[in-house]
């Protein structure tokens, strides 16, 4: 009964067979594997692209906070929601790397921004005023921290206001496979057909041991990623193994159906949550996360019974009033089975 | 015949068997996985150092810099030697996570500092005087960038300076193994006995797919590591992946028998090009690297046979004179087959 | 009618005669000249500090910055007012010289932090969780931004709660004198026996050419202080102007002096303001700065006139309803006339 | 007999004056003051450069980091001499302002590059490697740190080397003036016509309380270094009293007097320590430096009898042996009078 994360399940059994099998051999290193070579095409083909830069790191941080310090001066705003996880969950790696700009958390029902709400704050920025930070990017997450999903339209939204002040748009996709199982458009239209300038295209969360790409529409700027990947030590040296992660996840649409196998379960038990008396949920589930609230003493009953997921916010204890409701987030990954689901809503119906 | 370095092979059979045993169930994320616990004992008894603080990352780049910058401060010198990686191979990455920290290199023959040359060049930096650099840390390379170990006696002599005038001693042990192999001294010797503060132990060159510890021989700075590594983007979520590798690295001393693997290898190519008019080894073959330097004829020869390793400098063409004599890197790993060898010598007599 | 800012005055005659008195043979530079040393002892005099390290510089986004930078480390958060010159006006100097720290904006009246709101934000920062930014520092300004002023019981209530949390103290004093000249009470009790660690000591707005002092009340950050300065490029080598300076502001309660007249020509302005139909007064006049809303027709037949003062926010037009009310910021310093006063006064009531 | 360094000396009684003088009413604060249009225009006339961008600071290394880091990346090299102020007298000022680019210290006699050592050095960076630090900007000083003048020709004849490889040129004017009065040349000639892209153009060693301009020829990146003045804490809120100064040292050439009065000192400096027997001269006295050898008996008795100047390295103690030959910088200025200059050839001739 693990919902602790989908960064708690492990890799997909696919991607570790391309592992295994890549591992023959020699093969250039540093990025210039043949292996790359086809998922720079794999990923040119799949987003429309013909252009793209393409390049992959093992993190998530990695991946945002260089696309982003790519993208805006130290000076800079970054406009984001203010459950991103940039500005809450990466110890400030963004402003790391770029040296120093600032996140504008801003606030939006259900994790999600609303273009009123980003035209305000960048108004809120002045320009020409030498005094103040001076407007940078947009940044996005998509699947939201909160397990909403963006449609293609929010994203084009969101993306004119941007266009309109002139700030690039990244898109933090860790949980971009879920968000696009959801919505069912496909990935061009998601990303650069709505505005977007740079993606952060997950994969460990979805089935891989440890791969992101960073995919720049526009490749003017991707010999600056390269070096700052590098000054950053995150260049791999036997890069094939990311590589091959990459190729597995997106052949035959593998990624796509490990991010639908993960929202469907969380479809599962959301239904199943709504239906018991001192579980109330949150937000709606668009994707693979699920944000409720229980009793503590529910809480504690499905703990001890082996359930893992988080309480929030980080350090609510189970010690206390039993009747006292506290929030949670539980996430489903691919690795879900029915019978963790079933487990879980039993010990939380009691 | 791929001699390009030890980061072009691939993944020892063993570490791919972990790697695929490791992948069951849940596991905490973010180095909480047990694997690690057992893998932070595994070190602490390999080194002899009960309360040392251990962490794994995916890069030398950023074993190296994360280190570094945990122990000096922005406005300090860092002495090096001159082939050092820190200064030449990472595009500036101590310099970004110290925040500017200048790397003093050093000459030494066959990459090696003397004791002499470190201690003339701390007494150039002044003490006291508010306009220059400060006096920070040393750090040395073993295996050196050339090739050449260190013994301990070397090590402790070089401590011996740097705790005169009080530096933090790092060393950068991308090829720890080989050194250890060659010398055959304990680990606890070569490193926090000879007086090394703190080592970066690796693992990518002798056979894993990416993983890199560091290990804080006093673990005070434990935290702020802890937080770097966060922030610079590299603490691994699947982490149970890079632990399981280094676990099955140090289990039953896997790590020394790949090791000598490669430096035989390369000793016997050593031994065969030695004995081929027209090949000159620049450098004693301690480890597994050799440098070489041969006619502009031969190394073409060599790789239109299918041969691959570096010209230096960087940017060193084949065409030209036939006789002019060129510079190269040849590294062996413990996938190096005596086939291979026996390929490139007969290649490089004729 | 100049009523923009207390840096648009000149410097007081008696500033003034003692720069053109030093102004003799040759001084030591860089901070070694002998006025330094008199002027060392007369604030730790001044401050019942006796082993004060004191520092100067020229701008008051130095002293902040360079002080904020010794006391936190890069992954902090230094809480602050969100009208706090330090988060607003400074470009983002403190995360420059921090290597970007976060600024945690908090809301409070008349600009002015509360202890609980304080408690609050501190205690929303998790403590050992690698993934979020860390407790950092307090930095709190007196005269606060919106010219009122926190009483020492303000200040030690808050250094409570910063004691609680072993947070450092920094006070942004670009207008201390202003603060201490209201409350009466001594620079100590202001300052290090209310808790304070390190104090922004302000001149430029009280008569000086462009000198602040950084004192820190405990020395022993004063050397990483010296060098952050210089590695800044704010250790002047003519320092002997600023010394001379800062030697004439503190002697015979000069700085004191201006101080209270700048405040009560402030007072005397917000009197009269207090009485004209359509000018409202947002702020209590604590010290030298108020804070007004008034029509569009008043502002812009006070401007036409020739007065010179701050519409807020930013950019905002004389055009538009005459009737609007309008918010502006007027600064009163020692070189306001009653003329003046009387002038805008007149200008503003018909 | 003080010779320790042109910033030892005061301010010259004639910017003294314009300081007075323009001390009455009200300015507009941070830069944009009326005197600073002024100055603006007398920069762009006296170098021939309607469009140049000009600003002011108060210290050499504030405008050497600050034009640096205008033009060049975190991960590029500054090619500059090995006896630079920028590399050896600024605590890392520049490395800290361009977020750790790499200073390459070249050799060359009496402090000049050589065309062919920066050529020689620029093809030592690889061009296209992410592992090495990148081809970034030369900086050259005039007059150099040892006390010699460039001519407009070896100004050229780097700037075609840099041209040849598309790096920024900035010349580090610290002492421009002395070394325009030395060549005779217009300060175009030296300058944009030459290829300098970047000037620091100093006053402060020659008269001024503490202003540098830094002089942009090409006004394309105006902005971002106006953001980074404010960002580093340099941009002063009075400004009209950097701005004044200024004014006053270029009406009537003033500034070219003043230099001209300090090499001549220097000069006759240099022709009556030529005469005494156990001094050696170590460089062309071009300018207002001069760089002797003497036995420390004479430096010892030198400064017995008051002298002022420094020995070197840094921390070259006057005990010791009689006979040693020390080295030792004279520093001459507008207000090193014939006096003076006659104590110290008396003392140092017996």
């Amino acid at each position: 009964m693990n919902f602790g994360s989908d960064n708690t399940s492990g890799v997909h059994p696919k991607i570790m067979d391309a592992l295994v099998g890549a591992n023959t051999g020699f093969a250039t290193s540093y990025g210039d594997d043949l292996i790359m070579d086809r998922v720079r095409q794999q990923i040119r083909d799949l987003f429309e692209a013909p252009t793209a830069a393409v390049y992959l790191v093992t993190t998530g941080s990695a991946a945002n906070s260089l696309a982003l310090a790519t993208y805006v001066d130290a000076w800079d705003v970054i406009y984001c929601h203010q459950a991103s996880h940039i500005s809450n969950d990466e110890c400030g790696a963004p402003e790391f790397y770029s040296g120093g700009a600032r996140l504008m958390a801003l606030e939006g029902e259900n994790g999600k921004l609303l273009p009123e709400t980003l035209r305000a704050a960048v108004q809120s920025t002045p320009v020409g005023d030498v005094h103040t930070y001076q407007r940078g990017a947009l940044s996005v997450t998509n699947t939201s921290e909160m397990g909403t999903v963006y449609t293609c339209e929010e994203i084009a939204a969101l993306s004119s206001v941007a266009k309109e002040f002139d700030l690039p748009f990244h898109m933090d996709g860790a949980r971009f496979a879920n968000a696009l199982a959801k919505i069912g458009c496909n990935p061009a239209e998601m990303t650069w057909k709505s505005g977007v300038d740079v993606l952060s295209f997950g994969g460990t969360k979805n089935g891989l041991m440890g791969v992101e790409a960073v995919i720049m529409f526009d490749p003017d700027k991707s010999w600056e990623f390269e070096l700052r990947r590098k000054r950053g030590g995150h260049l791999l040296s036997k890069h094939r193994y990311l590589s091959v992660q990459m190729q597995a996840y997106l052949t035959n649409d593998h990624w796509l159906d490990t991010a639908r196998m993960a929202n469907d379960r969380a479809a599962r038990l959301a239904q199943g949550l709504g239906k018991i008396d001192g579980v109330n949920i949150a937000c709606p589930t668009d994707a693979n996360m699920l944000f409720i609230s229980a009793t503590r003493a529910k809480h504690r009953a499905a703990m001890a019974a082996g359930a893992v997921y988080s309480l929030a916010p980080f350090g609510t204890s189970l010690e206390g009033d039993d009747d006292e409701m506290l929030n949670a987030r539980m996430v489903c990954s691919w690795s879900t089975t029915d019978v963790e689901i079933d487990q879980l809503l039993a010990v939380l119906s009691t």
